[in-house]
């Protein structure tokens, strides 16, 4: 079976078919996600401009497919869908479609059968009362918004030549839709608006989605092989509006169908069809072929040099200008080019789908996935991703489907962009690299990475930091980060000349950094030494790991059973009675800076002081030369909230000592928290902080570690060796500023962040409060932490169920990829990690899906648990 | 003054101001670097397809500019060129500028005089005899390329209304001028193809350069002020083909000037701006504004919509169709719009001129460059770097100029894209950015990452690496590598088991790495300690490196005096006699796998042997856990060539041993030094390689770890924390990965890249044999290393002139810098270096002026050497 032939019914109910648009078996489906099947090729026409010839390319192809007598024969189904259709009734280009191919089909006495119909789904007032005023066919009332609910049908049985007058039932179909029809002959948003007419981008592709799903399958249960071949025309040009305003390459962008450009032939065509090719390019899509009338002037030869072969160009006859023509002969002369760009499309789908189906054994070959023990996942387990739009993945689902799942780890806690900024971003990446590639930073200044530094000492340096040092990630902006603070430490203590040897090298010197158990900060050798043993630091992992560290347990905070309460550490338990109530009647109460004066805070002054005084007792020649802290969350240690009041006393007992204080703000950065920083809701502020992840919106490496000017100043002297020679060639790389800046931009700026609280530089409330109050209580749930873009839920699990490579939650998260999220495990820790533009709407979708998820999986254990019991 | 005043001669010349095109001034600028003055805002007017006004736009701002009475009252000039002109002398832009505004004039009384003119400099042969056959002004004969000087030339006095009859000098000037023309009235690529009058893309720059250089300063002495205004337009749509083929946006990119967009107004005109406006941002492209003639469809409401009022749209009032109207009096209504156009253009003129003067100072006060003791960098030592074009950078000169310089330090050896690669790569990034952003890496599989491993596996890693890791950086890449290298060594040598303490701690093994002094590898901690000593490492600036190796002094190899010499290292020169010549007749000799037979190679071998032996007698618990080299030349120790054979021989005795080796190609990689991997020259395999740099071409950070299958398997096991527990949040980003599939095909493509010898895997010779040789003989040169992309050239220095924190050479390099070559030094070596695909006519250029260059230094180093010596 080729894979774009499907099973479909041979019985066809004209009735049900056209009913099947609005069956119950399509209810279900509004709201969900864009999805569409793989089983057959489905193309967007596209054209660089109107009036070029769209229409012409689908009636063409609608011939060429149906048509056409390829061995073995079988059954076909062509079906045209015209989502958007301004100047209806007198312009209906599936009407066209549909009246041409009957045209054609009897011209050429084709010796099969062929059932053709033409429909139109919806349409303004205006224009359903042109059809209902010509007394055709009407059915439904309003749908709102005041589009009316035309279904307007129309069919013809065309008898092959061979069927000698008996009535023989047809073996192919020309399927004609329109799907949205306004009267006047004006761009699709101002017919709508001019209409009241008005329909929103989900509704168009929710039924755009319904139409592709109706036309693959049949009615019932007798099946045959059928090719289906489905093409989706769009109205004049790439970039038109569609009717909410979006452009409709913009509109259509969640499904990424494969497309063909229509070109343009004439003087400036050249130009016009590579411009919409970029546009189109630039919103992600695949161009199979460009098609455009001849007009004599080779535009073919420049379109072919400019896409250096690789994408085929093809020139259509000359279209007779004679209005009274009507265009069979055209298209009979046309036949050959039809032929070849549907043998285009035909290859081009069976290469796509051949290589979708391929990918995950020849990444399991290939490949070598960090964090992943290759043995624990086969084959089957690989998601193949076809794009991303948004928050959403587009994954390729039981093999033939595309469908969208929500990425809900935010690809390692790097996503911000909503499909707008993900569309800016793409053209100013585009722009970008056009106007700077890379270039070299040292002692250079280009405009993105000035303009980054500025936002950055403005936004989250604001008040301490003073210079950016730039680097490529998380790991490295950390062991920049340590290296700017051991000399400020050495500096401010006067141990550079002192306790250095001849040879510039001091060994006599023992440095330690001051930092919490269950932190990470980064893979490379540096930065591990930052953390405490764990499994990603173990001899196994890198055998010259020590752990220069004084690593401290801290107290952390969660929301048990609807209670947020603080659980302090073994040694500090003992200590506890007196100091204050470790439950708070709302989350906003932890953060609050009048905690200072609390009995708490003095039992945390106390065990710190404790801490730093046992290790200075055990060697004189130990010191701790900084600080480092993921504010607020640790989180590859497990999401775990810190209590904010120990960190701030941490940092407060630090600056007393004159030890430099690095915040690490990777993960916590740029509003993940709800707030542009962690830093904020510490009340305090470091020497040196790291950003990375969020920073560029998520779509590109960049890493900043801004510093002090004091910080700065321990390393300005006479000698380039006194400067800091750390470096990474793409330094300060133009793409990653660019793309930094314009999502530092965006995530800001109420105009595009629409989460954001006017004048507070504060996120509002995600996920709602009840919600996760109540997965706290659900007996599978051991701690809830949700701050910002992150609703974090522990798993109550124990022994190996627990800890890092537990594979406990692993079935609750497969159920949860069912339903369109994609979430990634901590462990026995689970989360939900949106951006900071994500709507209020889909958190709460998501969150009401999770909580029906571990809600089963507690039963699920409890019913195991029982049986368990029973037998043993 | 106003920084678009420029100084200008009152008293002109008419005959003078003629002929300067081809005067001698210019002469000797012919094929020098693409430069324009900012002494005064000069626009390309671009449109999103043919006859959408753009000469309209240009005649009604000549009107605009030079009929406004803005205080104070200063001379104005108004420059209009028109570089490609088809359909001529019936079409002829230039002309319909110089009359309508002759007659805007006139029609208004405007109380000044202007001196007005229109020139046609070259023509085609058919376009001449139009204009000969007119008996009109012809002067000089054929150009060559079937292009003829046709100098043709006509100038009008326009009489202020407050001259009272008396002659007054003219006040202002509008100049305008047509560069090239041809008959037809078709694309220029077939008019000039047609009429066999092609001309080259950097003949249009050039001739455009002299003009806008011309056009810019008077011609005798007495100057005054006068406010300029030019602008450029175009032919057709922004990618209609120029008189080459090249697409205009393309042609005219090195200039890269800010540019004018007149849109569309019709039925599908929001498309075709928008796309337009897209392929203009897809090279790089700044646009002021748009503006379009008023079709009644409010065109403007989607499209600041989609500029998010970013950029001014500007509407013109309809043209009348009428084609008797003269028109003055719609120029007359569109006054109020021109100037506002013309107001947007000064002052985006005045805020970029503002800002490229003010960013010297900002990123002195705000960026922390790495490499760089800020205190040797006053503000005008700081390069502003407006933009790249392929090879070359755009700088802020003198402050009045923008002017290209050749990145010879291939920003950080990251560099590999030509002009048109540049461009290609931008569409790519814009698409992938718009297709995937980033996702998620592990246990996923996309297009970009899957289609790079392929590569990889069988290009750099072709014969023994089955494995990719992804990374950032190079550094990242040799943390990974030694992570790989260790387990591996453990696994092989069983002692994963035996060693590990109950705890998982494996403490009692010592494992360091065997490594050649001078190398580099990065500055995370876990690279600095595979390194040697050296300024990079010392504990001012990590003290907690160590140095974790057993480090060699390798043999090197380079050009003295015309001569390839090996110098051996010092323990191993006295006991030379017998092993052989360490001269070379060509440096293709090195390389002979045939030295294996040599007495050398057994010098080689029993040297390394005692160093390993050595080390084990100290300490049994030590163990070589992993070789790491960079193959053939060590880049940032000094562009030091290491004898290949001594490197092979290293690999061999470690591949008897079974300690894994790790090639890290992080520079030598992609063709840096003429083959796609430094590994061929050594013909010998690693089980491990790193690489990034060159591996996206140069445009974005990207590296990765290749293994072989043996390695994979030491972290294969049941359990997830046996596996690589090392990871980037963008390991593997989409775009990364993109501009690497389509960087390492087209370095390796015959069509694409001109430099490859077919069927060799083999680039051509760059730098020409006979000059570097020349080189090696100056007196101011030590040694010379010429490979691949790479010419490094060694300073003849001594003491603290030597040396990486050396400034010895700064002078000459700053010298080379006002030549148009930007190059860094590496203390007191020098090097050029190119792209994979840069043309040896242009490293031809460079190395001549390095060649003069470092004569030029030495003879004054002579000087101060013999004055010095006349003194003491």
């Amino acid at each position: 079976m080729a894979p774009y032939t499907v099973l479909v019914a041979v019985s066809l109910s004209r009735r049900l078919f056209r009913q099947s648009h609005f069956g119950h078996r399509h209810r279900r489906c509004l709201h969900s996600a864009v999805e569409y099947p793989l089983s057959h090729p489905i193309y967007t026409i596209w054209a660089s401009n109107t009036s070029l010839g769209k229409t012409l390319v689908s009636a063409g192809l609608s011939m060429s497919f149906l048509s056409s007598s390829s061995a073995p024969f079988s059954k076909r189904r062509f079906v045209y869908l015209k989502p958007i259709q301004t100047g209806f009734p007198d312009d209906s280009d599936s009407s066209f479609v549909y009246r041409k191919f009957c045209q054609f089909y009897v011209s050429k006495s084709l010796p099969f059968s062929v059932f053709a119909s033409n429909s139109v789904l919806k349409a303004s007032m205006p224009a359903a009362n042109e059809v209902l005023g010509n007394g055709l066919l009407a059915e439904g009332g309003e749908f709102g918004c005041g589009l009316k609910n035309l279904h307007w049908y129309e069919e013809r049985k065309l008898q092959g030549s061979e069927s000698n007058g008996v009535e023989q039932f047809p073996v192919s179909e020309a399927v004609c839709k329109t799907l949205y029809a306004w009267k006047e002959a004006v761009s699709p948003h101002l017919a709508a608006e001019r209409e009241e007419a008005m329909i929103s981008d989900s509704e168009v592709l929710d039924l755009l989605r319904r139409c592709l799903d109706n036309d693959t399958v049949g009615n019932s249960g007798s099946t045959e092989e059928v090719q289906v071949m489905s093409v989706i025309e769009t109205a004049g040009g790439v970039a038109s509006p569609g009717p909410s305003g979006s452009l409709q390459c913009d509109l259509y962008r969640p499904f990424r169908l494969p497309g063909i450009l229509v070109g343009d032939g004439r003087l400036g065509g050249i130009s016009g069809t590579i411009s919409a090719y970029e546009s189109l390019k630039l919103r992600g899509y695949d161009i199979a072929a460009v098609v455009f009338e001849d007009h004599g002037l080779m535009n073919e030869v420049p379109l072919l040099s400019y896409f250096r072969n690789r994408v085929p160009v093809l020139v259509l006859p000359s279209i007779p200008k004679d209005m009274s023509d009507d265009l069979i002969s055209w298209f009979d002369k046309s036949q050959t080019v039809f032929t070849s760009l549907k043998e285009i499309m035909l290859s081009n789908f069976l290469e796509r789908t051949e290589r979708l189906h391929e990918m995950p054994q020849k990444s399991c070959d290939a490949f070598w996935w960090p964090f992943t023990q290759h043995k624990l996942v086969p084959e089957e387990k690989v998601t193949v991703i076809d794009s991303r739009c948004g928050e959403n993945f587009s994954v390729l689902k039981s093999s033939d489907m595309i469908s969208q799942q929500f990425d809900a780890c935010a690809s390692w806690w790097t996503q911000g962009p909503d499909a707008n900024l993900q569309i800016e971003l793409a053209r100013d990446m585009g722009y970008t690299a056009a106007r700077y590639g890379h270039v070299m930073f040292p002692e250079n200044v280009y405009e993105p990475a000035l303009k980054l530094a500025e936002l950055l000492l403005e936004g989250v340096g604001k008040g301490w930091a003073s210079r950016v040092y730039f680097s490529d990630n998380g790991s490295t902006a950390v062991e920049i980060a340590l290296k700017m603070a051991f000399r400020k430490f050495l500096s401010d203590h006067e141990m550079l000349s002192d306790h250095l040897n001849s040879d510039g090298n001091g060994k006599c010197i023992d440095l330690k950094v001051l930092a919490l158990r269950g932190s990470y900060h980064g893979d490379t050798l540096g930065a591990m030494e930052a953390q405490a043993p764990s499994s990603y630091t173990g001899f196994l992992q890198q055998p010259w790991y020590s752990g220069r560290g004084l690593f401290l347990d801290p107290p952390t905070v969660a929301l048990y059973e609807g209670s947020w309460e603080v659980s302090l550490p073994q040694k500090m338990q003992s200590v506890i009675s007196g100091h204050g109530s470790l439950s708070f009647s709302s989350r906003d109460e932890i953060f609050k800076k009048s905690r200072d004066a609390s009995g708490l805070a003095s039992l945390y002054t106390s065990s710190i002081l404790q801490e730093l005084e046992l290790l200075s007792d055990c060697n004189a020649l130990s010191h701790i030369g900084a600080l480092i802290v993921e504010p607020v969350v640790q989180g590859a240690g497990g999401m775990q909230m810190i209590d904010p009041l120990y960190q701030r006393t941490l940092v407060t007992e630090c600056k007393r000592r004159k030890i430099p204080v690095i915040f690490d703000e990777v993960f916590t950065g740029f509003w993940r928290l709800g707030r542009e920083t962690a830093a904020e809701m510490l009340y305090c502020e470091p020497d040196i902080a790291c950003f990375a992840k969020l920073m560029t919106g998520g779509i590109i490496p960049l890493a900043a570690t801004l510093a002090s000017e004091a910080t700065f100043e321990a390393f300005t002297g006479d000698s380039k060796l006194k400067a800091l020679l750390h470096g990474h060639s793409y330094s300060a790389h133009a793409m990653g500023c660019a793309a930094a800046v314009k999502s530092i931009q965006w995530f800001k700026d109420c105009n595009t962040n629409m989460n954001l609280i006017p004048e507070s530089r504060l996120l509002q409330d995600l996920w709602e409060a009840e919600l996760v109050a109540r997965i706290s209580f659900l007996p599978a749930v051991h701690r809830v932490v949700s701050l910002g873009t992150l609703c974090a839920i522990e798993i109550q699990a124990e022994g190996s169920d627990a800890g890092y490579a537990s594979t406990y939650a692993s079935s609750l998260l497969q159920t949860l990829r069912g339903d369109g999220i994609y979430m990634r495990p901590l462990g026995n820790v689970i989360y939900l990690m949106c951006g900071p533009c994500t709507s209020r709407d889909t958190c709460r979708r998501l969150l009401d899906k999770v909580y029906a998820r571990i809600h089963e999986f507690g039963l699920q254990k409890e019913n195991h648990a029982a049986c368990a019991a029973r037998v043993y």
